[in-house]
């Protein structure tokens, strides 16, 4: 065997997922240089408080609260960002970089937002930024999307990403509990943030959209190009409808690639109870991609926590090293212009594509509103959506409340425009005998 | 962008797959050359008879009916064998690798078979075998063992790896049909050949297991490690007890490694219906694996046809095009030793670990039997059972069939041990009282 010197880690932060990458790089450290062929060793861990106790046992010699130890010490060939949030994240990924670092990070943030630019950063120095963990907790997703699927035009993604809203909706489904119920719950396991707003909203959903989208369409698809609609709005009585009528409600995140466009988008949606992704229940996470050679695969994981996220960091953490060492032995100093996604590197010159605008979204819709309990409403509630060409494919209409007058209305549509459903929904809330749009949420599949 | 030649291609076979593989190889060559920074051109293929009509545009110079006239042209740089079956593909792809080419191939029999000497060959030449279309079409499952999951230690892999027995599987489910229709159908249909033996007595899926568990494990898994039972057995009333008790059936392939040990067999078994496995249907393929960091990671997709099959086969060239590539600017003749698994070969210095004997293996069972309708008969049974410690979770007795005075009984066991199992059924079926065991199945999950 070739004699190698060691490659030296610094890891940035060392809470839940940290923690899990330290064990990992520690006990399997035999593995790693087996694989590698170069031992990796763990130098320096930034940390915010030195004497907090920890359930990992690192050295305490390698802790430091100095980022610069890390950053700028020579030692230094990866370093791991597991800090989370955007800042001061950002700034550490890209000092690494300049500084002549690979980089192996697990942010969704900071790559959703600033990918192509930390791209083009890396490639300027001639090393790389890897992120597997950014999306998908451990299930291996963008490595297919790079090289096993190569071969593909990949026309459609949809995904469950989010494992805080998929447990709330499963408990929500399976258990008819109300959001805000489901959501304490969820809170109390620790499955959901005390501040759970960028899962609930569907950001951190957005976020992973985004990476998917822009690798596997090979483009730059920013965080706010992605319509983005919540839970939260979500009822009991949505689900019992969904149930009655066949489906699941599910938080997918969409990409679709067109003519010479791209959609991108986080909402619920009615997914068909006999699809796989319906039934992907609580933390789990699951990716279906479709490509003109492979048709639909799915993936299918747990989409957060420390083991799954150390086992994505670990392995880019391998393909670093493998990286420097190849670089090394081919003396590159610079990447050569078009030379292939040698790297795992996505292509940073492709062109940007259009962002095709909401309103001209084309899905089905389930529609569940509270109106008058009178004969006629119907028809009048039929009446402009037929005015919009938007054509009707089952009611339900169940029993009215005597005492307000009031029943409860479910419609669900054949696919319609989302521009013209909106004005719909606009001239139906002036109605009359429309007490209230109470839901209206796309069905998809 | 650096100047650089071409690679030249030879396909050896033009069927269903070959005719895929060669449409995909014209009709994405720009993108293909984007990729790996490098035009890849088709130059010769391999086929049996010249003046057969095809369905894929092939320029008819390039068509051959010598073998020498592609393993032996210097300008052919990577061999895509396609033509399936022991031999003469066996021969071709030794040849192959002996002249220092590359070599891409769906063929599971001969990796299964051969995989281990092929790729010293490999190794010993400077150069790789590629065969992620010999497992599960084209979704990715090689590469993320090799590469996304590599931190993972893989204790198990369950999976459905033959199209066709599930097709006939999900009728019979869904259905009621018996096997004999179910079969009829799937060939009617073209997705069981005339003789599909191999599929059905699951040699076909042992072949597949073989590889997974290869490289999943990094030892060698040969197809007579792997313990075989097929589904011819399996008749609507399996099916019916399934249902009733939340099962489905599935012909799966299960590999774990235990301590120091591996098992490795393919057989019909009863899975927990909300299962995600319970739920591929059709052709469908799907392949869980789990591990010590990523936990349960599920792969789901179409297992055959031409275009998933040119899916992997043309990620495999891309990946065999870009090895050629670095291996030039590294000067590489041999591999390095213990240089780890830079071109993506498994390492086959691995230590074979002991092969698990079936009578030790410990799964659940389904047993039904046609039994003599009178008093005392389920005390019998009962106690064979117990003389060899395999206790019963459940018993289903159906009505009677007054005429021949006989009854179907189905008992579910606890864990037993296969072997007491065996004497088990040995020993019942000397009771007087037992009329026939119809079938026994282990229940997995």
């Amino acid at each position: 065997m070739k004699e190698r010197k060691s490659i030296g880690i610094g890891l940035m932060g060392l809470g839940v997922v940290g923690g899990g990458v330290a064990k990992a790089l520690l006990e399997k450290d035999k593995a790693i240089a087996e694989e590698t062929g170069c031992p990796l060793i763990l130098r320096k861990v930034l940390v915010r408080n030195l004497s907090k106790p920890r359930s990992v046992e690192v050295d305490s010699r390698l802790l430091t609260v100095d980022p610069q130890g890390i950053l700028a010490d020579p030692e230094i060939n990866i370093v791991i960002e597991v800090i989370g949030g955007e800042h001061p994240a950002l700034g550490y990924i890209k000092q690494a970089l300049l500084n002549g670092k690979y980089v192996v990070t697990a942010n969704k943030e900071v790559i959703a937002k600033h990918g192509s630019q930390l791209l083009e950063i890396a490639q300027e120095r001639g090393v790389d930024i890897l992120y597997e963990a950014s999306v998908g907790g451990g299930i291996p997703l963008l490595l297919p999307l790079k090289q096993g699927l190569l071969a593909n035009e990949i026309s459609a993604i949809y995904a469950i990403i989010n494992g805080t809203t998929n447990y709330i909706l499963t408990r929500m489904s399976n258990e008819g509990m109300s959001f805000p119920v489901a959501l304490k719950q969820a809170q109390e396991l620790g499955y959901a943030e005390a501040d759970a707003s960028n899962d609930i909203e569907g950001i951190d959903a957005a976020y992973k959209l985004a990476i998917l989208a822009t690798v596997a369409f090979h483009t730059v698809v920013c965080p706010e190009d992605v319509y983005c609609q919540g839970i939260a709005r979500l009822s009991e009585h949505d689900f019992r409808y969904a149930k009655e009528l066949g489906y699941e409600i599910k938080l997918l995140a969409i990409a679709k690639k067109g003519d010479g466009s791209i959609e991108a988008r986080v909402h619920p949606a009615f997914i068909p109870e006999d699809f796989l992704l319906a039934k992907v229940g609580g933390v789990y996470n699951a990716v279906q991609i479709e490509g003109d050679l492979v048709g639909k695969v799915l993936f299918y994981g747990e989409g957060a926590g420390a083991l799954p996220t150390s086992s994505a960091i670990v392995a880019d953490v391998i393909a670093a090293a493998k990286g420097i060492i190849q670089r090394k032995e081919l003396g590159i100093r610079k990447w050569a212009q078009g030379g292939g996604d040698l790297f795992l590197v996505p292509r940073s010159s492709f062109p940007v594509k259009a962002i095709k605008p909401t309103s001209e979204l084309e899905t089905r819709y389930y529609l569940r509103m509270s109106v008058a309990d009178r004969p006629g409403v119907l028809a009048q509630i039929a009446k402009v959506l037929g005015d919009r060409s938007i054509s009707i494919s089952s009611v339900i209409q169940k029993e009215a409340d005597v005492a307000t007058k009031t029943a409860e209305i479910v419609i669900m549509t054949h696919p319609a425009r989302e521009q013209f459903m909106q004005q719909a929904l606009k001239e139906m809330e002036k109605l009359p005998v429309v007490k209230e749009i109470c839901n209206f949420i796309r069905v998809e599949g």
